[in-house]
């Protein structure tokens, strides 16, 4: 099994402790996160080998968020140096009623002003046997869709598995590509689909809505549009409200329809990177169980990240397995 | 509009962090409340023009509390220094089956000396629309309740609008004065009511019960008997234990009965203060919306407190009609 | 009413802050901790007097040690003063789903290289009137047996009540003593029976299931086999996740069999030593209480426990007889 | 005496605690600065009626910023809110011979992003008396030039006093204007000369030296190059290290040379922001003292700002004036 | 050797961390503290028996000072509990020419009301061979003032030593009573005079200057004043600023006058309660040692509490002689 | 330029924040350190290639310490794991004359417990030019002695450069081997020799005193008893107190002695590894610059490591050159 490849923006986050919010506090936290970064250091957590690609700023904070990358073990051999500063974000956490709120500092970051020169994709892609992108690196600037693109290209030449998250975020895209246009190029080149009715529908136009069957229609319409995808996962939350949510998974592999069990996550710790959480348990799972196995241990990966600060997940196999297998009481390990 | 005006001591809040008791820490958090004062606070936070009327003491701790109301946007021009320290507050935040504790340093502190002298009325009235007080202020000293009648008759004469929080807490008024001859005389120049079945019982002599039934009648003989009283606004709460309430509001505004939906604060994080949020989210609302849509508002206000660490609100007018639009799952803000 | 007498190691946990883990921290928290000190202090903030016997290092930490134990007033004039480093434990607390982890360094501690030689017991046990032990340090090392054994055996002599809670963990004993004989050899000097099920099967060699009548039918088998036995007491947990638990605890006196109410904890703060928060309270009730108000105190206290961080009760006889009186609602105590 | 103005640009400045860097840390502190925002808040902190202006980001960042300088008393009614985010800086104070690092993100921030069609200076200079600006403003960008040009002109039209502090900072200019000649267009306009040897061989392309000779001929040359400038101040720092630093001042108002006294600064706990502390003393010194006792309350009122954390100066007149009276053994304040 | 017995105030400490302002921060860290506690908890730390006698609050505020008394050893069993708060004080720590700012709210405290009933001194002074007061606690009324009176006057009848440090707070003696008269009473009962020219003067209305000549005759004039009087232990400092000092002693015991060699205190670390730590290093040196002996010894022990966060003096017998051994270069202790 | 190779302990630092000490706090800090780690993690800092070799815990402790490592961009691929724990030390930093404390438990550990077959030191070595050895790993254990030695001596067969800080440290060496004799076989296999008179004395049997003079006669000495040894490095080090050290360094290369200038450490931040921030600069600098740079390059990264929290030197080359050009007053670097 070759490396796994993510490619995206290291962002930094800042916030303050508990609930507070930063009008009520002068000491803050910081983590770095960012979609596909999630995605590569979950992965790593399981124990796979992933390489992430990026540009962070050639100054202490720049480093600092190489050596947080390197700290689980991802590869950072690849990501470039660049005189603009690393992306960041600020978040206050919610509770209850009240929603998390974000504000991002990244619109003229490190990572936005990638091209396609500043990475050198044959190098990058040595070793690589899989490639996941999503929605959001295309939705940052032309260049950071040009790069991603040439290197989707160059993993499918190689015959690379490519997962695609393609998330539609309407508060980015603002530098003239059309999002749904941008995403269907890219989808192209996939082929496994991680996403939901929501993200279907804005590439294929349709209105499907939310059951299953709908779901089973819509994945159908999907891989006859984007005849390269050959499977479709889906993660459903359901939410109480900021603090108490569900979650379950469904799936469609062109032969069987599968859904998972609710799990209940009554006391959630950080919403953050939950999604990146499920994907990663997908891509590790795809390459370790047979598909229904895989969107279980993906679900219960992303049920676990709700339990732990920061955006990226900290959980290790055997303690996904332990949910799998029915304990979920949280006894001591000892 | 004109201003808000509200007039009450500060007090310095000092807890340890989290659910800890002072016997385990040595690193504890500090805030400014003060019952009034949180209503004001709530208030500019709302958008509101507010003036809080108090005495500090004249050190590095008063300077420290005027900065924090101020901080907030609060008229801080009629607060007046004083050679007596500060009222001081401890706190340790319980859970679950643990109720929190309190333990107050107030009794001899800068705003229980005040006297009517130490206040010109005129002048800080100057703009005023709307004057609120609560129960607690008259309970601290004869200084200060008569500060406040005076304060109140100016208000009237100058036809604001007085709204009264006549909570009755015990453990206080023991300067000689009898608690309902006291609130008698200071509901005499109020003319909205902010309190419950028991403020009622309290200063009528009454034995209603918490039926929506009692309520009706307990608020026809309230405003029998003061005739200046218009509407009677009342907030109630369910406990299953420290860490878990829910929050409903009723109303009686002379031609109608409404009762809110109950909101379920499955996770609190700091219940100080809610029932100021909600004296907050009323005098804002009456001001902005019908008596309905201000009781709504007020009560979705109140479990939005829930949320904010320390005595004041931190919500904005935009987070609560969040909720009243239907959105209580938590989604983020981005 | 003597003294309560306590023996056991002394541990220092060190943990992360909230559900972090150790990986994405440099700042944690400590507390002292061990199964026989958690109840000696629980006892002494109720009020009873209880002494400690342990052995800890003889340097800054060991200092330190002694005085947290000495901060809540319990006698710490028999703990004696070893070359060696005392014994260290490390947690990350899990939430919901994930469980909390432990790592121990107790191996080589300064308590589990005790002989008997060390203590004076006759001295140690001048005023005792009661002695209290668990299954963990038998499983240190000989020198703790033996040591542990040859207190025992004078407090009977000397008329003493012995109390044993002889949970049994699996991964200590490795020092070759077979598990169930040590157990069987202490409980033939033990008057009260703090366990369950799996502690009765595992002491018997017989396969009791969970169930009331099952319960019963234990205890009186217990009873015929160690004749010193008196009271057989059985704390029942259910667990929803790592978050959420409910207790209730149950009691066979030798004449009847009584069961508490579920008490149910919906926000966990903090779960270790809650079953040494039951054992203290069981051993303070039983000295001023009838046997089953005895239970249904202990059981309140342990659930009390769930809501102070570290490993010691810090509730008192007023909080646990509140919640006996009916009030779990939680409402603050000014 | 009407009210100063000043207008910059609002940063938030994160730092790790101590003398962390961020590869250890996880939890950092905050604060809100900017070079004519420091002078702004000092002058508050002195009781002065000061207004700033600026534009911050509409966001919680920015309504932060805004409480934090609304805390000091400083009018903030002329701050306009932008799309995009508020500038940040990073801060790794260093210690010795390590000096203390910083990397910034605001090339694109809020304030940059200024035109002078945002600002009603007619409306926000109303009841100005004196408006300072630095060499940072006019090294941003085309429009924060262009917007604080249009400030000094309307400022000089109403008679108002203009102090300069034209710092040059040749890691910013990077918008295409010439640094030498827009310094040069700002000093027409300006009537205090807040600056050494650096600067003015910086406008007047001269080559002085920095002994007081030198000073003085360079003043001299200076104020016949712009005869609008009245007085030149300038602050002379020694450092042993970054730990240790000794400040004097010395000045030139056309009539007379003074020089102060040495202020030695054994123990910094934090050097940023201490030339505006200077430049702040001066101003308030010059309102209220005779100019070699500005001098002098300035020189002690940036030693005092070394002891202060954070980029503004929290020192009052009291403290400063109790330097000059010779008391700097640091007696307790009771 | 007896117990020794200290009877004063304990005081809460509230700070902001390092050397912030309360203006900028909202956590803070709380100590206990008092001038005659500081001494008890010092000798407690010398391994000397000692018991602190003092009221506290009835709350958890005075149950975690109690705690945090024993905590070190100090006997607690005849602390009284009051209705009364304990007195706090909130410090900001100043730095190089910053001072340390104090504020106290102590006036109405559980200590200042005590009376002479509280305090059962038979039974309090039972083991007692030593007392020790200062001028502090009758500074703050009448009832503190009659209260010390007894127990010294008792103290004298068994013939135990008294030891008197009567510094004169000119801030405190607010309750009517003359401090000169005051203290010239307890004089009456002390054997061992702790203080400087100051004081000498204060209460013998002399005018002493501060050489060591000055103080041998203005010690021999007090002996002669006060016959009781055996020895006279004097400190003094000398300030470059808040961060450094030098601290030197000298004596007059009737037979020979002797000074101690400075000590270089480059780097203050927490200055409250230094002479407190002299009086305790006297006491406990003075019976163990010669006089001159002690005086170094509580000079040492003096100059090592400016290392200490607290009020309280940590350091040890072991510490203390190490630096009297002449090893001040603060090698490992490993 | 190979690989440089390290073989050491990894210990866990735990130790209160600033100069706090354990009995006055609840939350401490902790770092990774150990002498050898020390020297790869400031090499790899820079920006050097290498690769640690250790045996730390199989749990969450040990995979900390392992990404603690990496988070660097040490090769940690020769890291074992253990079913021991992760050697701990705690450490209470002093201050002026009060010095450091430490107390280990380490005695057990997982490194302790090391034997040769656990190392396959052809593999390890593979890359490795450069191999590094202190006085610590032979302290051990006979494992770890025995381990170190299988690996020193094939270093030697490879050809590589083998460094050497026989540093002694005599509370260590518990299990049997005579120091000197273990010293005396390992400096057998040593080319580069860093450590002082001490040392040579301790191998040697000598009594040289510290002069220049001396230094030079003990380094022919010893370079005559240890052929293999070619060059001989010492710093010296003049402590006023445990905040304030002077740092030179001297050096003998069997041609030319050479000395440095005094680096003036006026405010010490962290003590611990300075040793080793002096061998890291030499093993890098040997490899970059001739003798005397490298012994310059050596004592102002030495003096740099007093300036970071923490075991491990955090500087970068342009840190120490920047020193070496002679700016030593700590301007920032922006």
């Amino acid at each position: 099994m070759g490396q796994i490849i993510t490619f995206g923006e290291v962002l930094m986050r800042i916030s303050p402790k508990s609930n507070k919010k930063f009008i009520q506090s002068n000491s803050v936290e910081f983590y770095f996160g960012g979609t596909e970064l999630n995605v590569a250091i979950s992965i790593a957590n399981f124990g796979g080998d992933v390489k992430h690609i990026s540009a962070v700023s050639e100054d202490f904070i720049g480093e600092t968020a190489i050596s947080y990358i390197r700290k689980f073990g991802v590869d950072t051999t690849s990501i470039t140096l660049s005189e603009r500063p690393l992306g960041v974000y600020f978040l206050e956490v919610g509770a209850v009623m009240r929603p998390s709120a974000i504000s991002y500092n990244r619109s003229h970051s490190a990572f936005s002003q990638i091209v396609p020169d500043k990475i050198n994709w044959e190098e990058a892609l040595v070793n690589g046997s899989w490639m996941h992108w999503t929605g959001i690196t295309p939705a940052l600037s032309q260049g950071a869709f040009d790069t991603l693109k040439a290197g989707l290209k160059l993993a499918r030449q190689k015959g690379m598995t490519v997962s695609a998250d393609p998330t539609y975020r309407s508060g980015l895209w603002k530098y003239g590509q059309d999002p749904k246009e941008a995403l269907i190029e890219l989808l192209d080149y996939s082929t496994i689909f991680i996403g939901g009715i929501n993200e279907i529908n804005e590439v294929l136009g349709t209105e499907f809505g939310y059951s299953n069957d709908d779901f089973l229609k819509a994945s159908k319409q999907l891989m006859q549009t984007f005849p390269s995808i050959e499977k479709v996962f889906d993660k459903i939350r359901t939410s109480l409200n900021s603090s108490w949510h569900k979650i379950r998974a469904r799936m469609w592999n062109g032969k069987e329809f599968r859904e998972t069990q609710d799990l209940d996550i009554t006391h959630i710790v950080d919403r953050i990177g939950t999604g990146d959480a499920f994907a990663a348990g997908l891509i590790y799972g795809l390459q370790q169980f047979d598909d229904y196995k895989a969107l279980e241990f993906a679900s219960a990966a992303c049920a676990l990240k709700h339990t732990y600060e920061g955006d990226v997940n900290l959980t290790t196999v055997k303690e996904v397995t332990n949910i799998l297998g029915g304990n979920t009481t949280g006894r001591f390990v000892r």
